[in-house]
């Protein structure tokens, strides 16, 4: 006997044998190929930033693919890891090219609403602004053809040649701005012609004007700016175009499916944090202050108390093309920085930009130092996560570190940088010059939310995606498989659930089911296995596609040898895995409160309203009308009329199907109301077609009839003497003939025959006689 | 400048300030009451066993405890923790307490059909089987007293006695078992007597037959079943009762929010397998056949090749009285095992008991031994988790184990052993004697199904949990606490989301919006460590209730300083815990598919399959009905109450109520099915109020009518001389009173007033004698 001693020391610690936990992330900070362990600072919190868009334009598939990647990373860490996850996403909402945008609609607007008649002067102006554009942008290669005055149409028959020529030469360099610049130019040349016919056509109309103006509208918007631009003075308008792009990005992001962050934060609403932590960089000896803007000292910075700059793009830290990118176009020619690498922490701002107040007089941030800010006032001076764009790599994320990591004058202010890769449309980078710029909202008339996410799904998101109509095709067949897979399951269980009620079933799981079960453990291991290998989804869906496609087979097995528990434990954890990457809807797992079914209405109830009034309401209708009709005496015809109704037109309607059965017990199915639709149009376009069988039949029948009739209005004793039968030249007293054409006697069978044809006919006019005799 | 080399080197992976994961569990394995350290042998993967009921009786609240406390801690592990679980659970369907439930009911039901007028043999059986279960149960206490015949009245009133000395003792000693003897006894013995009664006063009707055998059934029924539980061979009465009862459980767990199985097994289904597991531990050395049955070898296994009996109970494991218990009523009285500690694998079934072929000949399986087959056949020989109630542990979960590990000659069967609490009900322990059995189906009328959780929640799984007034008081208002929140914030959220769109809310997110997502953190941490420790969940219910506190204070700023990201962060997580808990609904969760509100319609089908179906079941089968009825010709009344049973009886149980309106068009509204229960019940009672009020004045008038007639029946002329009436002292000729008691004669006033009674009570007789007349 042992003792209660011994007997714990019995117990033994089981040994996985394989891995439980064990994250592993492709972090930038690092040059792991095989990525490194994950470890939030606290437990299983994991604080993380990421980069939000600059809102003044429409967001396009770029967008798509970096904000619904960082989405399913996000959703696998929350929903399939468990990770107690904060996320801050940005809103840029001060940049040059917003201030640069609405100065440019403003100023075109206005003078767009001045042109009430066509005149010389705006011809003069849009050749100005063209004549200025074309210079700015092509310099030499132009206008040394045109002269400084656009004057003959030789000169114009001249420039078109040379934008043509620049345009394919752009082309074939893939030179996106180039591009637009010469479509630019190319539009104003033609509207400014056009004006000039109009105007020898003595035609001066506010249409002809607005035509010249949106024709020339983008040569002429810089024109107006350099003119007009400190005349902006409203810093509302900026504000207002950020807001309707925030906007109509969110729209697009709700529309992918991506899960909106914790904090949603907005430059405008951090600039006096911003202050302090530029302070706090000039107080700590890396930025300086220069003709009213403030620098970021690399020099000072790099190598100073084990700080390190360009960690991320160690490689790129001295390209001046990215750098000078990064800090906008409206940046001073770098007159007062000390060193070239150094970059804008606060723009000092000239008359027509936004200012805020500052130390260094009225000005605004730069781009860098507005993540640094808004991720650190939420997240603290230390980060678990940063993600964004491969794109913003550098100099972005390289100086928002550096910004950060001299504030705080710490190091690794983020542990895990994720970039997610480059996208291809087409196998080419997207760009509007190749035609191929997708907007979010474009490829969502094309293809559904689930579908575009399918196709991420199936590369990892650090590697580069190639969204074209082939690698869509296997996303939407894969997205299909799903559904079917999906649907057939439902049935089966819908079906068990009913044989279940009535009797025993008698199931057992045997030898398949336990394949069954082994196969989806199997899936389990290795979805678990490619999701903590740095969210490896491509394999996570070959995992999911290969028990998919093993309960399918299993399924072929015939109804009555299905045991529906593995089918279901299958549907179950692939339902699982696809709603932690957000392919399967999970609104109610993010609503607030108990949800619907609860027991106790209150917040649940509003869904379940929605969906069930129509059809309680088509129920209660049905039940007046019977009450109706049965108060007044119970009609057999019109009780069984409302009910055909019920089934043939109002359920329909509400994606209830109703069949009647022999029995009297009708089956009933809930499906998408599309669906019957569609099933409807089918079953009428195939009743049309039996209706046109029928017309055709009785038209046959009536044409038979019709010649019937003919045939007996012709007395017996006529039909072998009409005058288009000229076979015979003799005839008995009744009429048949007794010899032929020839004069010879007729054969006993030719004889017989046409014997037996009179009495044929004799019947049938008789019968024709009668017919009239009675009518 | 750094080379790429340093500067991955200057990476640091992070050091967490907190436990990130580390699952640790209270394993009845061991004795550690810190929890040993939970691995599951294949990675994120956890098979599971949880023993399922023996299904022949209604599920009480100890029931309930054991099935929603494991219920939280599977949750917890699956949504929480996020593995990926496989649980099998069994339905014991073959059990001595099925069989004897069985027969009894089959020979009640027959013996009553048969007993179609009361007879002296009937009283003669009944007394026979009282005095036969007096006997076996209290023996000397009161068989002695009244002999071997109930005979005499002063014999029966002495044996009333006796039960009612012996029910107060039995009470006070709470030996349930005792109380209820008594009980029986007590009511089989009034029956008798009410029979004894009814035969003397000529009374043989079928009614009084079936109130005796109702009265005595039950002690009729061992009496019948000793004498006939041979007859009873259809094997499918057992199976039945078992069917009733297992859609029962099924059922009651549904309402309780209990999530199903994987696999659920029926002992029926695993005969064969039962059968090859048993004659592997007979190979083995550790079990052998006597008498038809065949015994597990305790003697044998116990320390041989490194075995252990009695694992988890090495204190209980030679308790006669529980291994008895374990062994089933119907066991042989143990003169065929080898050691008494030896418990029956497989018993050889006699007539009158199911029965299965095998090679010791037709037998059963013994009751430990289903838990051990059921369990490898799906899990295989290790299994990760096996849960069940703390008194199972011995001898049930010994016995199962050393089986298992007899079977396959290894170690550890199971790894963690998770045994819930005892449940106490009002500090004492639930029993039918106690007056404080509760089943679900009463607990769930007094408290809804989150109700009875937020009590369970409030206890860990493994600690005893007491059900009582106070503490549900306490459970209820946590719950009403929870869900005003979560009202609150959803009208918030509601607020803000309509103040977005019409501008700007300008808000941000600063000091005491950070405070409190910092509160979310610590909370955040709180939970997760309280889960990780053993499943805590009354600790994570307080951090719960703090933040919940916290964030309300927060909303008490007024609407306009309020920023709702870090509220409905809260909110979410809130929400997120309370769902892991079972707490919120997550039927969509558990849905198959794609759900609904996936954006492309047709395949959100599941969840609105689910709310619809119900509805159009019922409007097709009341469609159904009103085509029947038309077919046969439209009779007015069915239809009528066709209409009525639809709105009173079918719709409210659906959550749908139909109100009737005067114009013919009736109202509908979608309602919480459980309100209109309630309001139902509420209107029933009220009703009943109306009944019994009107019953009461129909008896008072009743009453007053019996008054009048017994009045009536008095002549006027001996109305004021009965012998009661000893007032008067002389008469008139009609009768009336002239002098009073003294011999003084009487005042006009009273002369007159006498005169008017008589002349009222004239007509009143006359009237009576009218009315006999006629009659």
């Amino acid at each position: 006997m042992m003792s209660s001693q011994s007997k714990s020391a019995q117990w033994a610690q089981p040994e996985s044998t394989h891995p439980q936990t064990g994250l592993k992330v492709f972090n930038t900070l690092t040059n792991s190929k095989a990525g490194v362990p994950f470890v939030p600072r606290e437990g299983n919190r994991v604080s993380w930033y990421g980069c939000g868009p600059t809102v003044y334009d429409a967001s396009h598939m770029g967008h798509a693919f970096n904000y619904v990647s960082s989405d399913i990373v996000r959703r696998i860490m929350e929903d399939y890891l468990g990770y107690d996850l904060t996320m801050v996403m940005n809103i840029t909402d001060i940049d040059d090219k917003i201030i640069l945008r609405t100065r440019h609609r403003h100023l075109l607007a206005q003078y767009r609403a001045k042109a009430d008649a066509l005149t010389e002067q705006l011809v003069a102006d849009a050749s100005a602004a063209l004549y200025a554009y074309a210079n700015e942008s092509f310099g030499d290669l132009v206008a040394a053809r045109i002269g400084s005055q656009v004057a003959s149409d030789r000169d114009w028959r001249a420039f078109v040649a040379a934008v043509d020529e620049g345009r394919d030469k752009a082309f074939v360099a893939s030179s996106e701005k180039a591009v637009m610049q010469f479509d630019a130019a190319s539009a104003a040349f033609r509207a400014v012609g056009a004006a000039c016919l109009s105007l020898a056509d003595g035609e001066r109309s506010r249409a002809a004007a607005e035509a010249l103006v949106d024709g020339a509208k983008d040569v002429l918007a810089p024109w107006l700016d350099a003119q007009f631009k400190e005349s902006v003075t409203d810093q509302r308008l900026f504000r207002d175009l950020a807001a309707y792009w925030e906007q109509d990005f969110m729209a697009d992001m709700d529309a992918l499916n991506v899960r909106r962050p914790h904090v949603l934060t907005r430059v405008t609403e951090f600039v006096d944090e911003i202050v302090r932590f530029v302070q706090r960089i000039i107080d700590n000896g890396y930025a300086y202050e220069a003709g009213g803007s403030v620098y970021f000292d690399v020099e000072a910075y790099d190598g100073e108390n084990g700080h390190v700059y360009g960690k991320l793009s160690p490689q790129s830290k001295d390209s001046a093309r990215l750098l000078a990118e990064g800090e906008g176009s409206l940046a001073a020619k770098n007159a007062d920085k000390h060193n070239d690498r150094d970059f804008a922490l606060w723009k000092n701002s000239r008359p027509g930009e936004p200012s805020w107040p500052s130390p260094w007089g009225p000005g605004r941030p730069g781009w860098h130092i507005e993540c640094s800010v808004m991720a650190s006032e939420i997240l603290g001076q230390h980060i678990d996560v940063h993600t964004g764009g491969v794109d913003l790599k550098f100099p972005h994320h390289d100086n928002e570190m550096a910004q950060s990591e001299a504030c705080f004058d710490n190091h690794q202010w983020v542990n895990y940088f994720l970039h997610t890769g480059h996208q291809h449309i087409e196998g080419r980078k997207m760009s509007k010059s190749l035609k191929n710029f997708v907007t979010i909202k474009d490829a969502l008339k094309l293809y559904s939310a689930r579908q575009l996410r399918t196709l991420f799904l199936l590369t990892r998101w650090s590697e580069p995606l190639n969204f074209s109509d082939k690698t869509m095709e296997e996303a939407v067949s894969i997205e299909r498989t799903l559904t079917s897979f999906f649907a057939n399951v439902a049935a089966l269980l819908r079906d068990s659930r009913r044989g279940q009620q009535e009797a025993d079933a008698g199931r057992q799981t045997n030898g398949p089911e336990l394949e069954l079960l082994a196969a989806l453990g199997d899936a389990q291991d290795q979805v678990h296995c490619a999701l903590l290998d740095s969210f490896d989804t491509s394999s996570a869906m070959r995992a999911i596609q290969d028990i998919v496609a093993r309960t399918t087979a299993y399924l072929q097995r015939g109804r009555g040898t299905i045991d529906p528990q593995p089918v279901e434990a299958v549907a179950q954890y692939v339902t699982k895995i696809m709603r932690a990457f957000g392919m399967a809807d999970d609104s109610a797992a993010r609503a607030i409160g108990w949800g619907s079914g609860g027991g106790d209405g209150g917040q649940g109830a509003v869904g379940r309203e929605a969906t069930l009034l129509p059809v309680a309401t088509a129920l209660s209708d049905f039940r007046d009308g019977v009450r109706e009709l049965a108060l007044a005496g119970g009609d057999k015809k019109a009780l069984l009329a409302l009910c055909d109704r019920l089934r043939d037109q109002v359920l329909p309607e509400l994606g209830i199907v109703i069949d009647d059965h022999g029995d009297g017990r009708a089956l009933v199915k809930v499906a998408d109301p599309e669906e019957i639709r569609r099933a409807r149009e089918l079953h009428e376009a195939k009743e049309a077609a039996t209706r046109l069988k029928k017309l055709k039949e009785a038209q046959l029948a009536e044409e038979k009839r019709r010649a019937t009739l003919e045939k007996s209005k012709v007395p017996p004793q006529d039909m072998f003497r009409s005058p288009m039968c000229d076979l015979y030249s003799a005839w008995d007293e009744r009429g048949v003939p007794t010899k032929d054409k020839a004069g010879e006697d007729l054969s006993k069978n030719s004889a017989r025959r046409l014997a037996k044809e009179y009495d044929a006919q004799k019947k049938l006019h008789d019968k024709y006689l009668q017919s009239l005799a009675q009518s």
